[in-house]
């Protein structure tokens, strides 16, 4: 090895990734040692995605040990566990910028680093999209093997099974590492997470095929006899009594289950696997928070951490009353009244503020894992039964559900409420988790309402009276702060009215005060209905010459499109949103800043627009 | 019995539903083969779904014997093939009206009878449904079996496979019929396939547990101890020795497989299902077209059938040169320059026409099954490795796969070009089926172009020149003909021009032949891209006062509301399109007058609209 001083072993391999492959196990343990510190260091200072990589830890460094990246490839399913990938891949010195505008993304990203395959945020894509890299890299004559590293979550997405099923038909060399640590976001629901657990706790399943045929040799009175038997078993119904039996049904090689924090046995394992040509498999066994005793403890709570006291595992900001708060109070209120309110949602429990909910009607709360097609299908069977149903979920993920609010929702006519939370910036986990395309997809469906409450007060009116709408309802809230309450602003005699759509209201109202200052009269009145659009307030907007909206959705079909349509070309209309191009992580306010939707912003593109002059 | 006299059994069970409860085996198949009349009549005239329906007739007799509908409930998955049930539901009088606009529905449809409990159409949503149903009956306490029906295509989808996930898990009483007929609409794909063919095929796998244990017994040198080794190995792991491991891993029982056309089976397996108060899965083999010769032999021919002569099998219209046969026939000659095209799609060869790049080139054509999400990112994966790829779907299953445009393919940047057939009002499917939201959910995604070809030509040239664009790229069509090309109309000195989108402009151009009989001076212009749209085009409608678009997508979000967003609201517009309302099932040209969108119907509300009237 160079001589790199006293140098700490996380530099050297940042400066020269190649001396990872002469590391001892004593070496690697030691580096991941390092590297749990970095990351929690930096996490408890930018806020990220804490449980999951302090868990990954060793099995990344083992994959980065044993495979040549590039020419092999690891896709990141779901893609928040990445960091120790991203400190091993020229990221380390820039570390601390971790999802600060301009630093490094918290998710992986190509533009950062090629290593980065694809840019991931939802679950359950890597197994289809290795399949096709695999297939197509075949095809060119190129090399290199594909890794997946997909968390048991993503067994209960659909897609991951639609990808199993395509890849064991097809029998492709392909790796597959299951790094499972029964917790997707909350815990992992469904047969697959009992089938797993299954898998790890019998000591009988536990066994290899030569463990197994040793004990069975030992089984009094029976003898080779058995053995034959097991082979013309074997034969007739391959791997029936193996472990692994649900994935080598689809055609995979199973392996494992693995300790996914023993490096000594993973490298072992992982170079005799280099070589095997099919699809396989590895069950690796890993704890969320391993290393960091407050988030093993408390893994729910530091899957997305804020910033927080790293002696204590205190958060820093105990914040004060929040959407989320406000959505799970008034549900619980309901649930109370009327024991056929039903709450489900997608994998997203905590995020969504529904524990009050879930611990106090337990059995009329349903967390069906990730799977969010599933959630909506089965809200409709639910709805048809003659229960009062609300799902729960963000924005980006209803995006995932799309057809079957098309087909089992709209179609059908039924009043199922959806509460959409994070709608709109949602800051530092950037481009995935942006959810500014809601009002854009859902407003054609016919059938449907859609609500944005621009206040808690109006947040909660919506979801108290969605019921009455006998009709599919969809309500958005941002991931930032609401008001409380809010006034909208008459100004006799003002030409112009800036209409503030749901979450943009206080930022409109902000911007008619600095107009004010500027000797600019306008009025100002906010829109909690996208569809249908309040009758009245479409009378109110008549008697102006120029409307203004503001929205928390993409400009191209969202709201101010809606006004647009209504008013059939009378009027100058002038759209502020969420522009046509993918937004990167930062600051939320930075980010609405940025793009034009800052109080400061919006009055400075009100004063453009009044004198005729285009937006930049 | 009552005296019915000679009447037929069919309409005895038409007037007395009942009187089935009391049918012998006999009387039963003297029904099947009248339904089986009753259903190859109604579609040699109007077209349907024969070779599923006549596969199921026996099945859907058995369950109708057996159960009590309601209160008990079945589920058709994908639906297409409920013509028995509707039979022995009070439609055989009206069946003649199969797929006739106010007619029968091809689909489920509670508006019609209340025993079709969901309106259904795309595949893989009734185990979701039912689970949810069930529940809902549960906590409201009401009582009735409920029973999905799914093909085996569904297990290609991964939507079923998060409603078996979550049904294992929670282990409601629910039955899951499979009906296995190994072709979904092309053959089955995927490991699930080969899985449930073993099932079939091995004489092993297909002995039920007491056979087998009947069979142990007899191996020579084994006896009685191989069943206490096989108890012990039972008991640490349950079922694995047993045919359906796959679903019982799940938490399901599994029962068959069984014959599908032996009504005396049938009725006496679902006389013991029916006190199972466990999910079961019951595995039933079938034979798509059975009894019917000509559907036997080809039952991809008739999956979708449009009339035929009953005699011969021949169907009525051959047809000029389609959308299909020009998507086709270019795919092919792209794929013999360049050998890094391929074609992908999910279980629609026929029905996009590409049969012949299939055959030409099987290495790179890949159809992946009912599994739209995979096909998507399975595409990205490939275009990521370099290969040149085209997704082939119809618009309304391209809804199926929104999160993954997004996230795997327009977030990457991805040159994936997507072939959009059946673009608009399908017709005889109905709601289900129309393709009417593409514009308007694809448009506010960043990255991605659209078009909307207005001929075959420039169908031809959209799809020769995705290639150049270097982005998403999206091309619709329609299920109509699409002109072989098209002249647009500049017309000097009028105030007024018509926009025809894609298919649409062949009507906007007549319907200006209408004004100009009316003394209505209006030019035409034709649009084949919506996003961006032609600057040029821009520049030219600048210089009308007036302008409407016509387009086959719904109106709200779609493409006249792209003209509103670049015009700001300086000029009055017009839109006809899609009104904001599902569209019944009827023939397509029909539901176009009916909806204003025939020329015709464009003229008259052009009329209007020039007379500062309102719309209808």
């Amino acid at each position: 090895m160079e001589n790199f001083g006293k140098m700490r072993l996380i530099e050297k391999v940042s400066q020269q990734p190649s001396v990872l492959k002469e590391f001892s196990v004593q070496e690697m343990e030691a580096l991941a040692a390092e590297i749990r510190q970095v990351i929690i260091e930096t996490v408890s200072k930018n806020g990220g995605h804490l449980s999951s990589n302090l868990g990954i830890v060793e099995l990344t460094l083992s994959i980065h040990k044993i495979f040549n990246i590039p020419p092999d490839k690891i896709i990141w399913d779901v893609g928040h566990q990445c960091y120790t990938h991203k400190l091993l891949t020229g990221r380390y010195k820039n570390f601390s910028t971790l999802r600060e505008y301009g630093g490094i993304s918290g998710y992986p990203s190509f533009e950062e680093d090629e290593r980065d395959i694809f840019k991931t945020g939802h679950a359950g894509t890597a197994i289809s999209s290795a399949t096709g890299l695999k297939i197509g890299q075949d095809a060119l004559g190129e090399q290199g093997k594909v890794i997946a590293v997909i968390g048991d979550g993503a067994l209960t997405n659909g897609l991951t099974f639609e990808g199993l099923n395509y890849l064991g038909s097809i029998g492709k060399e392909l790796l597959i590492i299951l790094n499972d640590n029964k917790m997707s976001i909350s815990e992992t629901k469904g047969a697959m997470s009992y089938y797993l657990t299954k898998l790890i706790t019998s000591p009988f399943l536990n066994k290899s095929r030569e463990e197994f045929i040793e004990a069975v040799k030992k089984i009094p009175g029976l003898g080779e006899n058995i053995l034959l038997f097991a082979k013309d078993l074997e034969k007739k119904a391959k791997y029936l009594i193996v472990p692994g039996v649900f994935f080598e049904k689809l055609g995979l090689k199973y392996l494992g289950p693995i300790d996914g924090h023993n490096m000594g046995e993973l490298t072992e394992l992982l170079k005799k696997i280099k070589d095997i040509k099919e699809p396989v498999l590895l069950h690796v066994i890993t704890r969320k928070g391993k290393g960091y005793s407050f988030v093993e403890e408390r893994p729910d709570d530091f899957h997305g951490a804020s910033p927080f006291d790293m002696g204590t595992g205190t958060f820093l900001s105990q914040g004060k009353k929040t959407a989320g708060s406000v959505v799970g109070g008034t549900l619980e209120a309901l649930g109370e009244k009327d024991d056929k309110v039903v709450v489900l949602t997608a994998a997203m429990e905590k995020g969504l503020g529904l524990e009050g909910f879930a611990k106090k009607f337990p059995e009329r709360f349903f967390d069906v894992g990730i799977a969010e097609e599933h959630c909506v299908v089965f809200a409709a069977g639910l709805a048809k039964a003659g229960m009062r149903v609300f799902v729960a979920m963000y924005s980006t993920f209803l995006q995932r559900c799309y057809d079957q609010i098309f087909h089992d929702i709209c179609l059908q006519g039924l009043p199922v409420v959806f509460l959409i939370d994070r709608a709109g910036i949602v800051g530092e986990d950037g481009p995935t988790h942006h959810g500014v395309f809601d009002i854009s997809f859902l407003r054609s469906l016919p059938n449907l309402k859609i609500f944005a409450p621009y206040s808690l007060e109006t947040l909660e009116d919506a979801i108290l009276n969605a019921g009455a709408e006998n009709a599919p309802c969809f309500i958005r809230y941002p991931k930032g702060r609401l008001p409380e309450r809010l006034e909208a602003r008459q100004i006799a005699g003002s030409e112009l009215i800036i209409l503030g759509c749901g979450s943009m209201a206080e930022a409109s109202l902000k911007a008619v005060d600095i107009l004010k200052e500027d000797g600019i009269s306008a009025s100002c009145q906010f829109v909690d209905r996208v569809k249908p659009m309040s009758e009245n307030l479409l009378k109110e907007i008549d008697s102006f010459d120029r409307i203004v909206t503001v929205e928390e959705n993409a400009i191209s079909g969202g709201f101010g499109s809606v006004v647009f349509e209504h008013l059939g070309g009378s009027k100058k209309v002038f759209r502020i949103g969420v522009p046509d191009t993918f937004i990167e992580h930062g600051k939320r306010e930075f980010l609405l800043d940025k793009y034009g939707m800052s109080p400061e912003k919006i009055a400075e593109r009100v004063k453009k627009f009044l004198k005729g002059q285009g937006d930049d």
